[in-house]
């Protein structure tokens, strides 16, 4: 196992885990994708694992793919276009792999977050950031439109803006990205561990088979329309009432206002 | 008939429904939802009201399902299994009578609107709060996850800010729910009734065979491709000008422009 | 060629175009509506063309359609019926041109963009206002609900405030816009034009294969489920990827790193 991830769980089910590649700032390379793969597939098969934090060691969160890396796939004799057709829809499984991991997962992210690693944000279900931080898709500024990060961008924020971001290669500050919709907060860089820490404690303190039922519904039935969302909901949360754990966590509930 | 829900029509062609159930904080019971159905077909079906108010008389609008009513279906056979399934179906039904009516529905919300309370406000096409309302999908805290107030609740407000609100349990303010979209202001409690009213008799002082098609034209295009909602609505709007009242109203306008 | 759009190509590759008729508020009416396609047409076939602006000369932006014109329609056997379905089609397939063209298109909006003028502004890619505009689908005050133009708003701004905006008439500031996300920004009016110039040009500057590529996927992919908008964008990025620029400009960037 390499050291391109370092991972950390805590007494409280909570489990960090820290792309580790500061020479290349933290890159989605072929070798980081397959790592964070494993990685997130042992984790949904990790029941004592209820809530995930995804941060960035070094002096960035995660500044998109290796180019270099990507570059060296040109030497091909189909002058590298099987491997970014492979590259891409490997990246792309990795940032479904998150929406469907079964525990939330919580970006912890700094200073920077650009193309993929600004999909990576917008990606994951919750995020939180350092003040001073700032989020670009701006591949455009090398030929290079951020097409598969505006799949998770558009998801997140309104058309203009992101279109915005896109064609001019601009940033967001952090401020900014609060108010698009692209994270849930700021905080000063210095609390931003336990700012992350604290958010998935909160969560894993919450009963994880209802929040994995949960979570699996929340972006099945975005994709639905209303009365086949509704229909699919109610199978779901019937499902999750009939859960023991519910049935008497709401019992406790009811005795205590009595 | 009984008295869960009061009905009040006014001379303005306004109707005010109000939940008037304040021992169960206004739960969506059983006979509530009956009650609510039978009031919005009656509605559905009555050209005198032109624009609708949803309130909630006493401590709180609305608080939700009736946990404890939920409870007693556990004693059937299969668990209560098939009653939840019927119970949130109901609901959803309901949820949905309220986007099909003809007339617009104003959420008038005051105190607290949690897990199906806030679906409601979330499902109205308008809604305005008293200062110090507070709106949670909550459920999670007693172990089920708002499935289904997911629903309305995501076709309002920006995903990772919905992720946070249900997997936390955590409580949105009402200034934090103007600016995510979930209600369209904010106004004193004591104005809170002046407010609802006079937005309500704004929309009836419109045409309401107009506000009629472009209500339901709203709902069907929003889950259409953007080619497919222009030819749906070319055909709505071109029904629209063919009224004779609307031929009337654009001549007037016209004429008085010269 | 008529003179009812004015267009200008600057060095900088990018080209005006503005809306001239005064006289009726910049209306589009079926001349106008003719003339924009063929704008459209020829800047989409245009390859020196980078970035289009489409401005508003004289009192206003854009007021919507002729309702004059559309009244004398009516005097047809149909009582009009055909002429508003084909004069809603032209309408839509010219705001879909505008969605499809291959340039990025902003939207230089001052004092007034109400009704099909507003549709304008929410179909454009960007958008910049003057301060003081005022944004409005207020077709219901004469009995005319602006459906069509509710298929371009809604796609931009949340759907309770859409709502208001529809059923009341009433009208968004230039402010509000910005924070509901139907336009990028406002600016002094005595700034307008150098904004929108600003920004034309700065995406003028990027590579405008990459911008081309990257429009018509920013469409596509907002229509389709996560896992088919990532196939799909994973081909497109490729696509770009094996642009000759593209190359050129990627290994530039990795060697000026180094």
């Amino acid at each position: 196992m390499s050291d391109l991830i370092l991972r950390n769980d805590t007494e409280a089910s909570v489990t960090r885990l820290v792309l580790n590649s500061d020479r290349n700032l933290n890159a989605l390379s072929d070798g980081m994708l397959a790592e964070l793969s494993v990685q997130l597939d042992e984790i949904a098969a990790d029941t004592t694992v209820k809530a995930v934090i995804l941060a960035g060691a070094g002096r960035v969160f995660c500044a998109g793919h290796d180019l270099k890396e990507m570059t060296a796939k040109r030497t091909a004799v189909d002058g590298g276009k099987a491997g970014f057709i492979d590259l891409f829809q490997r990246c792309s499984a990795v940032m479904q792999q998150i929406t469907t991991l079964p525990q939330p997962v919580i970006a912890e992210v700094h200073n920077i977050a650009t193309a993929a690693g600004c999909q990576l944000v917008a990606t994951c279900d919750l995020a939180i950031a350092a003040e001073g931080t700032r989020f670009g898709v701006n591949g455009v500024n090398i030929g290079l439109f951020c097409s598969t990060p505006m799949v998770a961008l558009t998801r997140n924020i309104p058309r203009k803006q992101a279109f915005e971001l896109l064609t001019t290669g601009e940033f967001l500050d952090a401020d900014q990205a609060v108010s698009l919709g692209l994270i849930n907060r700021v905080v000063p860089a210095e609390d931003l561990q336990n700012a992350t820490m604290e958010l998935a404690e909160k969560i894993a303190g919450k009963l994880p088979s209802a929040v994995k039922i949960g979570k699996e519904a929340f972006y099945k039935q975005l994709e639905m329309p209303l009365s086949e969302a509704y229909d699919y909901t109610g199978q779901v949360i019937t499902e999750n009432m009939m859960l023991r754990d519910t049935e008497a966590m709401i019992e406790t509930f009811i005795n205590r206002k009595k």
